[in-house]
């Protein structure tokens, strides 16, 4: 091994969530060239060679965490309006909203106000689909994080494709126009469900995905009235309709899967497609819950993911593994499943391999990227601690996070961000809050 | 109106959670003596009369929250057991713990180590149960955190009363010892449960609780199986015997009230019996789902609560609150119940109502105690804010909390403990944790 290495994260609870999910209690991670070099016991690397030292003083040190579904813009509704019915807050408030005030600037601004957030409590990789995708890749890229990033197709108008057609060549240009850069944005395509596109679309769409070679993400089976609005009969499977039209494989990232059966969930498996699961948008939005410990059980990969902003109220992961835990040992009422090793897991690699990325991500191991986290301990909500696994899933929240690097950058250190101006970006994003405000 | 306050809180957005739920958005609150003096729009006070000046730097300013359900010491056992069924949690893990390791020392550790959460996290009243809560009692009235506190009676050997049949005299000598001080503490019963303490025990408990003019708290109705193991019928209903016995009142708190029917709901309202709603304990054990929305509907007052940090495992009324917005869109499919209004009156007036002190506490308004806190919104996770009761349920975290008072005393500023040593406080919960894991 290397003994000279950029930077050695010392003095930690090292959550490794390798294949064994060891925790490695005095454990040290050893950075090179934005590769891990080791994670492991303390004491195998010579201190005196690291470039850098930051000391962990006794925190978590862990995979940075997936979110597998995100609208990052729209933090810029972020409780613009809430508890209403569906039809009514999407109709009377967010559509309105989005068609007023959408454009490439304030879609850089709501992003790059995700990216602080998101940041600042530990995500480290984000998959996200939305309007002006190539301001938000710009945004992202800027912010340092990990992404996979595909542009919105639907057969609509939308505030950047007002002529439908258009709308899968502009998607393809997006992933054109990124698919070789070199850095840690990910083109894809985002067909936004099947009730907003049409068969034609959804088939054409995931060809040219697979022709690029890059991830096809759909919204699917999150509403109870979706195969009817689909044009469908009422009780037909959505997901039999999408494995119909051969828009489901490895490379296909469903999200929700909320109104699914047996025979739905086999399909899932066979055909190996990831799953985004939402608790806190699906429970916000009263969606409906997702059969996750089923989906798990049946062998399909399940990530996390928030949902845009709007439904949540924000891009917190710590919380979403809290809330997942949770929601489904309420609503199988069995208290052992979602345990808390799952449910980390689930933010971290596994995650990542339904973005394709887990050969790159989600575990701390030598030769995988350099994307770690560090948890405060210190506060009295993290003591004393027995296991470190049930505290990341029922104890920490976003802001015990204190440091965050990404491919060996750090981009926060001692809880604030290094390379962004979160003032600055925050300011940005109240001005445009109360232009939104002013037309709410 | 006095125009020379001890504290004035300025350039705060002022939730006052009063009848009309009135936010104040350029507003201050004075303080005179540990009263409200003023909660109002800015510009009434003097600044150069008061004699401390609190910026809130455009930060919420709302009430103190009220945590109505806790086991303090209970802290200690925070993640040592999770995802277990409910039988083997308790009996192998949980019980065994506090037969070996709870004793007036530990109880005062656990109990300093609950209010430093507490503190930090905007919690300025609790109701406790739980054993030698004389030890309890001391911790927090030296925390400084208001509390109504009940010295645990049971049917069968405890920690602190080996003899069952001293446990109610215990119990009184509790009561006896606290009624008269003046201080920040009320002292109460704690029946633990129908299943643990005869119709005897609970007939004179309540009759002993209401010659003290003390609260009368009683877990009730928690999980399905909880009228089979009272000795009833397993279908009989919990709160139907329990108003039988003439122990549910408007000095009665029942804590959980899961399976209960639409008879015992219109018997709870009838009676007045307040109701502590405790959604993550409830989640993580797999209990069931409280009808909160039903219990509102009807006109019952339900407060919010953490339960012992053992199964949750936190003390973070704000995840409660979001948690309770949550679960019951999800488990009623409307999006458009426990809107963010209702779930801060809960988190703050209606707890306080429950536990008799709605006309000291739970809102910002003159002649009311000073239990105030303040919320830092500069972060990327409140912006931009258009509704700030939305931010408060969905986005704030514990850890945003700058500012606590209970009573005109400062007890958090900037974030940071005033009174307590959190560092002995973690040390010593470590040290503890250290041999109950060994015995675990």
């Amino acid at each position: 091994m290397d003994k000279s290495p950029d930077t050695l994260i010392k003095n930690g609870i090292v959550v490794t969530v390798n294949r064994n999910f060891e925790i490695i209690e005095n454990g040290e991670v050893a950075v090179k060239d934005g590769i891990i070099v080791h994670a492991g016991s303390a004491g195998s690397i010579n201190e005196e060679a690291a470039g850098r030292i930051i000391d962990a003083e006794g925190g978590i040190v862990m995979p940075g965490l997936v979110n597998t579904h995100t609208h990052l813009p729209m933090s810029l509704f972020r409780g613009l309006a809430d508890d209403l019915p569906l039809e009514q807050w999407l109709t009377q408030h967010i559509f309105p909203a989005e068609s007023a005030h959408i454009n490439p600037g304030t879609v850089r601004a709501g992003t790059l106000l995700s990216c602080a957030e998101m940041l600042l409590s530990g995500t480290t990789t984000c998959c996200d689909g939305y309007f002006f995708e190539n301001a938000v890749a710009e945004a992202v890229e800027e912010a340092g994080i990990r992404a996979v990033l595909g542009q919105g197709v639907a057969d609509f108008p939308t505030p950047d494709s007002p002529d439908p057609a258009r709308s899968l060549d502009a998607a393809m240009e997006f992933v054109n126009g990124w698919k070789n850069r070199n850095g840690r944005i990910r083109p894809s395509i985002f067909c936004h469900s099947p009730y907003t596109c049409s068969a034609g679309t959804l088939r054409r769409a995931k060809k040219a995905a697979s022709e690029a070679g890059v991830l096809f993400q759909i919204h699917a089976a999150e509403t109870e009235s979706e195969a009817e609005l689909s044009g469908l009969d009422k009780d037909a499977s959505v997901i039999k309709y999408l494995a119909d039209l051969g828009v489901l494989d490895e490379n296909t990232l469903a999200a929700h899967c909320i109104w699914i059966n047996a025979v739905d969930i086999a399909t899932l498996h066979d055909l190996r497609v990831g799953v985004s699961h939402n608790p806190e948008s699906n429970m916000k939005l009263a969606s409906g819950i997702a059969p996750v410990p089923a989906l798990i059980s049946a062998g399909v990969t399940v990530g996390l993911g928030t949902d845009g902003c709007a439904s949540n109220n924000n891009l917190d992961i710590f919380e979403a593994m809290d809330f997942t835990a949770k929601l489904h040992k309420a609503s199988t009422e069995d208290p052992t499943v979602m345990d808390a090793e799952t449910v980390v897991r689930m933010a971290t690699i596994d995650g990542a391999r339904i973005l394709g990325l887990d050969r790159l991500a989600g575990s701390l191991e030598a030769g995988k990227a350099a994307d770690i986290i560090i948890i405060n301990t210190r506060g009295p909500h993290l003591n004393p601690m027995y296991h470190p696994e049930s505290h990341l899933v029922y104890s920490v929240q976003g802001a015990d996070v204190s440091h965050v690097m990404v491919g060996g950058e750090l981009l926060v250190s001692e809880g604030r961000l290094v390379n962004m101006d979160p003032q600055a970006i925050m300011s940005e994003a109240s001005e445009i809050g109360k232009e939104i405000m002013r037309t709410d």
